[in-house]
């Protein structure tokens, strides 16, 4: 339960972090900063639980998260200048396929738990992996990213979603299952994204 | 009823299609080629539904339509090569028209049902028939076509939710209200298309 | 009783206001003039209930608001100009301060009534304040500019938010509370109006 947690912070302080970089891009000041980091973190598993119907929001009934990212938010500046200069390229990318691969499992187990067909339920995990980084770059007037840069990104949520789904199909444990999918995404975007792999370059 | 199913059909293809268009326009992969196509298709309804609280979406319930997006969003590229030598432009804006006609009728008469005021119900009319276009020039990153070219599609689609209205107010039959209004709505746009008439320009 | 309709309506028509100019200026016809002057006025408070859930929507309940701003639309163009020969720049800032105030303060309240954590409420305070401009900026293709010109916009929402939540929290009547808040966050935004101040500059 505390590795479950631990990641979960990771995952939502990656997708802050990610924010707080576009944001300070787009020279967005503080209010900016904190909206666009907040929907990073935080879009897909909403746009997910708007789509189903589900309440309350994730974000809601933990509104420490909402805090936690204010007060990083009003650090920003610095942070991010020392963060640079700490971590490395590589480890954002790890700690972001990390969070890729958990939310995406999350969302589709999600969904499957709300009796989705089985294709709907894909999507959600893929929706939830992948839409905070489209709002993001939606409020900085950007195409987003993930539309365009053709690396597989959405593709291995989609085909982990695909792995959880078959395993619970056939009556593997929810944990077993769970992860197994989760690092399954998180190592297929770390290998593609090492060797530089292009799909469905339009 | 298989005439309706084939309108539908006919109708989300179309907006598949415009939305297989855009994306590759703006150069996208294949990941927003599918998602463009997608919201482009059933971003209308889930709008009105998500503002009405009608769940499951429509969508959901026919992963069929989902899947078809898909592996249609996997040739894209061949495919709109192919449809754009036997299918000539005034088709398409045939079948769009048609679309734009039921997808309307279709979003006022759930309105309706949900007792909404009249003036509201003709929204929900016109935004289930425009919005799908609308999200897709927001994700394309272009001021949606629909609120500046001046021609009149928001309108036709206004004018037939409201003869809907006008005509179940004072007793016609359902079936003769939603198919009367929806020819309407499809040959109003298409006169105003071929006459290339603008209203409301600012 | 009165004087909170007669804020209400001012509080609306000042967003759609703003609305029309930016669709104006954006070279929007007729129908994207409405849009966008909808959105500005009902955006915010439509996205707070959205995410917390809450139907009927405000202006699904009093269609009288739609309708009003349709009839304006209509409008829109010899309106600007007179409204910008009558009615001077600064009594724009003025009535826009006042939604401010009021739009920010019915949104917290709402949000305490539906049982939100503290951080929570005050947020769907600030959503209800500002998001209908920021989606009249997405839909007219900028970055929000309540997120990147760093004056005391959001913030001034926030604090009055918090103020409003620290006397219901000791037991201070409703209406002072609500009084007193939005009277705050008017004044707050006028006076940093007035001397220009910026905050959080990124």
């Amino acid at each position: 339960m505390t590795l479950i947690k631990f990641i979960e912070i990771m995952a939502i302080l990656v997708g802050a972090f990610s924010g707080f970089i576009e944001a300070r891009r787009k020279r967005m000041d503080l209010v900016g900063v904190f909206t666009v980091a907040f929907m990073t973190a935080f879009g897909g598993g909403t746009m997910r639980d708007l789509l189903l119907d589900k309440r309350p929001l994730f974000w809601v009934t933990h509104q420490e998260y909402a805090i936690l990212i204010f007060v990083l938010a009003l650090i920003a500046a610095p942070l991010i200048r020392t963060l640079r200069q700490i971590v490395s390229e590589r480890l954002i990318v790890i700690a972001d396929a990390v969070g890729l691969g958990l939310f995406s499992i999350a969302g589709v187990a999600s969904a499957l738990d709300a009796h989705m067909p089985l294709f709907i339920a894909s999507m959600m995990g893929v929706i939830t992996g992948i839409f905070g980084g489209v709002l993001r770059d939606i409020v900085c007037n950007e195409v987003p990213m993930v539309f365009r840069d053709g690396k597989p990104y959405a593709i291995c949520a989609f085909l982990g979603s695909w792995m959880y789904l078959i395993m619970r199909k056939y009556h593997m444990g929810h944990d077993l299952a769970l992860w197994t999918s989760a690092v399954f995404i998180t190592t297929l975007r770390l290998v593609t994204w090492k060797f530089d792999m292009r799909v469905g370059r339009s």
